[in-house]
């Protein structure tokens, strides 16, 4: 690590005693973050319609930024000349950026993979635009992140017919057939002589080098911490390779890449229960873009305590609510005329916005919570309140299940932490308490 | 007045000796505004991407809600069965429904308007729709409003060139081209015969009859007001005698429709200092869609007490931002790196959210308000969260200058007022701080 002071300081408060799970505290320079940790994304700098101090009193502490959206527009000189990437969100607290080289590769129609980094065309202008090791430390130095990411090579797996749930926001809303990762594999095979176990290997051995070059030129910073990423899609034996490899490179924390972009949770749970215990003990592991309630559980379990996604928010727009047991869709018929809350005894603002202070006189006669019928018309009607009040209950009902699941750490009731969250059974697979017996 | 109660008291608190102004206060069974009173306009039961708690933040007391809108989408039935709009939106303090009869009539495609009432093609699912008096009334009996209006016949004005600016709030953005009170225009006089000053005669003629089919339709409700609404176009002498019917039907309060349909600021304020003393003095005075600032100063001067219009979100979801000496256009590019708030020294969440105990840490190290700069960021990438901000701002903007005309009733300093506020200058015209001596 570079600097001579630790932007990152890491602290575990308590271990499972019938798993890998810990709890922890992350302190960087803009404040602390427990963990096991659920960061929202805010693509653009801003979580989707949630004016930050709502995403903070949803119980979120740190927060994803995009770095390829960013780059783009407003563009990260003009961030940092506006005092870097909190000032100019508002938001006080920690804030992760990731390095940029996927949305690259899966989100650009025209992109070249060399070697020395990643050349796309801008979906803004046009205009070439070229991502290097040295230029995502850049970026991200400009941007003034907390926690930065390596820039990588992750290509979309093999089998990819799902959308990741989770690595960037963008306004095109999708379910599970979201052809772009399909379509990047695509034009990769139907290259002459395409071979993917070939590339997906020339991007693990990239990931090594690139990182070094990463470190080196980040060693100027002594603000921000930079994470690698372990590589190796879901063959184990690459994972090994990477996460040796990775973890051999001294730096404050790292990240499990390529795991959200396409796989079953199942073929995720299997790739981090396999991978975690590679990774330094003493230090954070992120799994990056994931997940669902089981996704986030499994992991936890195998010892991993980060995690970032845009669940909450993606579905939330698309009128879809998280609950304990399952996911509603609001746009139903059924909703339109329930006058009960998106989920009762749901403590979020929508639901209780009392708890928040929410009133609109004192003292005040009405129930106080949204209803379904009401938010079910504001989505009929194209309302934005719609996707505001949803986008509120999903933070708070990933931030709930969050502060659940440390709680269960101390205690190790797992199955009554399933009986509370029956959404998240499947995260507790058979041998999913042992961390090293699952793989 | 219906009822055995009063659902509605009226209160003149101060009179400015200079000029016809007056502060008071109106009591509802949902609460208390004081006058004159900026109403903002949530038009399908919510004030587009502002959560109700963050409209009374901005100082909001009461709000006005489109009986057009609602009757199409989710339906009024529906609105009862759930308890009524203040519970179905979550707005507990007092709301004004409007008639529908001038939306459906500048908005529908297809209408016809005759001597029962207006039918109309439903943007919806194409179905005709009818509106009577009695229907109107029904319509907002359901809705349960604490202030319903008279249903009226109101044809654009024959010279309108501009669109009105508050009649309701739509999602189409627009300036001052809007086509469709000229197209209705087109439309009425493309038939043969048309007559416009008949059709005006015809209009007023109606008004008055349909008013008393209101009152009687509504006598069985007995917690909602009912106002009657002045016609007459841009004819003072045709005011009058709409003035004079109108004001001898007995109800808790009287509007003076048709002025922003079209007319100019000039316009408007001739007709206002002419019809506002023609109304009784111990009721409230609404002035409908009205306005820009010195189009509500002009009135206020007249003795108008209340009024409506969707200026402050329709504009801020287009980047435009109110300020007390002109609107800026927050995409301009001389704002992308703009460190300031939208207006330096206002109190609005966006300009200052500290003051709204708005941060995301505590302490919280950053300066506290949204920058230009990100603002026009954060519209260049459409996201919510710029409308969000832009309105808020503008919806506070409007409040302040309310409470400082309401301040200003007291001190009769109205030179001072325009020196605070010089974007109100013109409604300070020649001879209007004398009511009657500017006809």
């Amino acid at each position: 690590m570079s600097g001579l002071r630790a932007p990152l300081t890491f602290e575990i408060l308590s271990r499972s005693a019938k798993s890998n799970a810990r709890l922890g505290r992350a302190t960087t320079r803009h404040g602390s973050f427990d963990t096991p940790a659920f960061m929202p994304v805010g693509t653009r700098g801003t979580v989707k319609g949630i004016l930050p101090h709502l995403v903070a009193q949803t119980g979120a502490q740190i927060l994803l930024n995009n770095t390829y959206h960013m780059l783009l527009r407003p563009g990260s000189e003009l961030v940092q000349r506006m005092g870097g990437v909190h000032r100019f969100m508002n938001w006080s607290g920690p804030i992760l950026t990731d390095s940029g080289g996927y949305q690259a590769y899966s989100l650009a129609d025209t992109n070249a993979v060399d070697d020395d980094g990643v050349t796309f065309k801008s979906i803004v202008d046009g205009s070439m635009v070229r991502l290097t090791p040295e230029r995502a430390m850049e970026v991200q130095n400009q941007l003034g992140a907390d926690i930065i990411m390596a820039f990588d090579d992750c290509p979309p797996a093999a089998e990819a017919d799902t959308r990741p749930p989770g690595s960037e926001e963008d306004d095109q809303p999708r379910g599970h057939d979201d052809p772009r990762p399909r379509r990047a594999i695509a034009r990769d095979k139907g290259k002459r002589g395409y071979d993917h176990a070939k590339r997906l290997e020339i991007a693990n051995e990239r990931t090594v080098r690139w990182l070094e070059r990463c470190k080196a030129a980040h060693a100027q910073s002594d603000h921000q911490s930079l994470f690698g990423i372990v590589q190796g899609g879901t063959d184990l034996s690459r994972r090994s390779w990477s996460a040796e490899r990775i973890c051999n490179i001294d730096l404050p924390g790292y990240a499990i890449g390529g795991v959200a972009v396409g796989e079953s949770s199942a073929d995720i749970a299997t790739v981090v229960r396999h991978t975690a215990p590679l990774m330094p003990d003493s230090k954070p592991r992120y799994l990056m873009g994931v997940g669902y309630e089981r996704d986030l559980l499994a992991a936890v379990l195998a010892g991993v305590d980060m995690f970032d996604c845009v669940l909450p928010t993606r579905n939330g727009r698309n009128a879809n609510a998280f609950t304990r047991t399952r996911q509603i869709r609001l746009r139903n018929a059924k909703y339109a005329e329930d006058a009960n809350p998106i989920e009762p005894g749901c403590d979020c603002p929508s639901c209780d916005p009392r708890r928040y202070g929410w009133s609109t006189s004192d003292p005040d006669p009405l129930p106080g919570h949204f209803s379904r019928s009401y938010i079910r018309h504001l989505f009929m009607v194209g309302e934005m309140l719609g996707p505001i009040l949803v986008s509120l209950h999903n933070l708070r009902h990933f931030q709930r299940f969050m502060l659940d699941v440390r709680a269960t750490i101390r205690t190790d009731d797992w199955t009554d932490l399933i009986a509370r969250w029956p959404v998240a059974a499947p995260g507790l697979a058979p041998g999913a308490l042992s961390g090293t017996a699952a793989v």
